[in-house]
């Protein structure tokens, strides 16, 4: 049967102050209507995997994902180990209770305008995993030369179900590599969203990561306890760990309005822009000024005059000023605070 | 006796938003020890007329500066009439009980770095008032072309005790002229501060404008109800309707760091400016930027980064983020802000 397995364990630093700790983006509020991404997530799995959901998160993080995700069922890792042993826990432990569970892995923080694009793909994708056991990846239609996603090349055009071989993955590339692969049209961002049978990652993880493998059944089994045995696996990707080097994966590349909601930038997007090209939420003014963000959590006014493309973000004890353009910079305020004592920031 | 007079009516509305309705800025702790400019001003003309100190404010402000200053006479304007009416006034109070009053007239919301500089200067306008009856200003020597202020031109050098003739009073001029008055060394900033006695107040009002005279003398007398004979008094500066037409006027200039806090902007000068360029007040944080004005009034954390001469208040309900080369757009702030209803941040 078709399992939705969600990772939900970043922690998000690049959305604060929104963003504390154990309550990372894909918890947070940033929907127009106040939804979160891990809800949009879960809808996204229940699409094709009816109630079959399991998230993956951090331990610390268990009280604050069940808050918004009640019903679900959760394996709250010890420590964070990146996506090839979070993947390898959902497989291992799903596994054990239908040897033929197909699993749709969908990363919690991401932002789709298009939900029923996405879904058809991933039905699509899901037949081919069940018909030939491929490992099939969902592919974004590139819309810029972003240098922030790693691609996929494929090696031609789809066929009729909308399903391409994949010929290579490829890293973050700089400025004009990423415009050549726009120009050549076979490239298709990485969006981490893949589909995969449980026996086809043991599988793979036996073969290229066995000690990970097999720590991984015995903690799926209880005869390990993943306090003691989930710190010594190796923390690597699933990308390193299993797509760069596996055979027989497709793509299907679709243009679903997808974002990866990497910081505050992205607010645009979710939120929407009013006539003066402002994104505004909660008490918030911008005089004089055009494609500013200014969030307020409450009923604190964030006031702005003769300044563009700045972010303000108001959120508890914290107000955040940074310009648009050095959004990926808030790890720099997060890492201040910490070496300066300040953690009740954090 | 010599009397200080201090002008508190001003709502400062370009310090918003820690000036708010009946809190205007010179009650705002903005001193680096938390000092108000009110208490500046008292303790200014206490230098040189011991403990003989009037107030001049606002009725609607009589509450908020009774806090700053509890054991100082306070006389309340039921409406803004501007200075001339408000220096009327205080003389036609303090003629009746003291017919040589002199009156050392000082704006309350001015900054000076060197107070035993302008005291000097005082004492010695004093001698001259007391001696000649003349007006005597006093003239902040200039420090850069600055387009925000009216300027005096004196007819001479300043004599042997600090004093020099006036030839004209000149309004705020533009950029070129403003340049041409620092160049020539003859024109020096007009402040707002001057020494004048109660009888030549009273002499000159009557002379330009007889019925204010009337008026506020009935006032002081306490044959006129103030609340509704005041309302119908022109509103007119001293400058206006003395200055600019009486004879015998000398001004003494003086280089004592002074400023007029007239905006965010004046922050760097009242409170420093640390090693990396900025001021910050409270939990404030300035990452990868100089020149900024960062200001919390509690506990809450305001965190810049990568922005450069920007202006970061929070006081109270609101922040407010504008670039400092705009300061004096906060007008626009609080205007929109009353046009959209949102008194609650006024």
């Amino acid at each position: 049967m078709r399992h939705a397995v969600i990772l939900a364990g970043g922690s998000g630093t690049r959305m604060w102050p929104a963003s504390r700790a154990g309550k990372p983006k894909q918890l947070l509020p940033l929907g127009k209507d106040g939804s979160t991404l891990l809800g949009a997530a879960i809808a996204r799995g229940k699409s094709v995997a009816e109630d079959r959901v399991l998230i993956i998160t951090a331990q610390s993080q268990l009280n604050g994902t069940r808050e918004v995700a009640p019903t679900i069922e959760m394996i709250g890792e010890p420590v964070g180990r990146n996506t090839a042993p979070a993947v390898g826990l959902a497989a291992a432990t799903l596994i054990r209770r239908d040897a033929d569970a197909v699993l749709v892995v969908l990363p919690a923080d991401q932002y789709v305008a298009k939900e029923g694009v996405l879904s058809d793909a991933l039905a699509a994708g899901l037949v081919a995993v069940e018909e030939r056991d491929v490992i099939a990846t969902i592919g974004i239609t590139p819309t810029r030369p972003e240098t922030g996603f790693g691609y996929i090349e494929m090696s031609g055009k789809p066929d009729g179900k909308g399903v391409s071989p994949v010929k290579r993955f490829v890293e973050k590339p700089n400025r004009e590599t990423a415009l050549s692969y726009l120009q050549a049209g076979t490239f298709v961002w990485n969006a981490g969203i893949f589909l995969i049978s449980a026996k086809r990652v043991m599988r793979e993880l036996h073969e290229r990561h066995p000690e990970m493998a097999k720590a991984l059944e015995q903690i799926a089994a209880g005869t390990a306890d993943p306090a003691h045995v989930y710190p010594t696996i190796k923390g690597i990707s699933f990308d390193h760990a299993v797509m760069e080097h596996a055979k027989d994966i497709v793509t299907l590349p679709v243009d679903c309005g997808w974002d990866d909601v990497g910081s505050w930038a992205a607010m645009p997007a979710l939120k929407g822009v009013d006539e003066g090209g402002n994104t505004l939420e909660g008490v918030a003014l911008a005089l004089g000024g055009t494609g500013n963000i200014v969030l307020s959590d409450n009923e604190t006014l964030l006031a702005t005059c003769g300044i563009s493309d700045m972010i303000v973000v108001k959120h508890g004890n914290a107000v955040l000023v940074i310009p648009k353009d050095k959004a990926q910079d808030v790890r720099t305020v997060v890492d201040a605070l910490s070496a300066r004592g300040l953690q009740r920031y954090l």
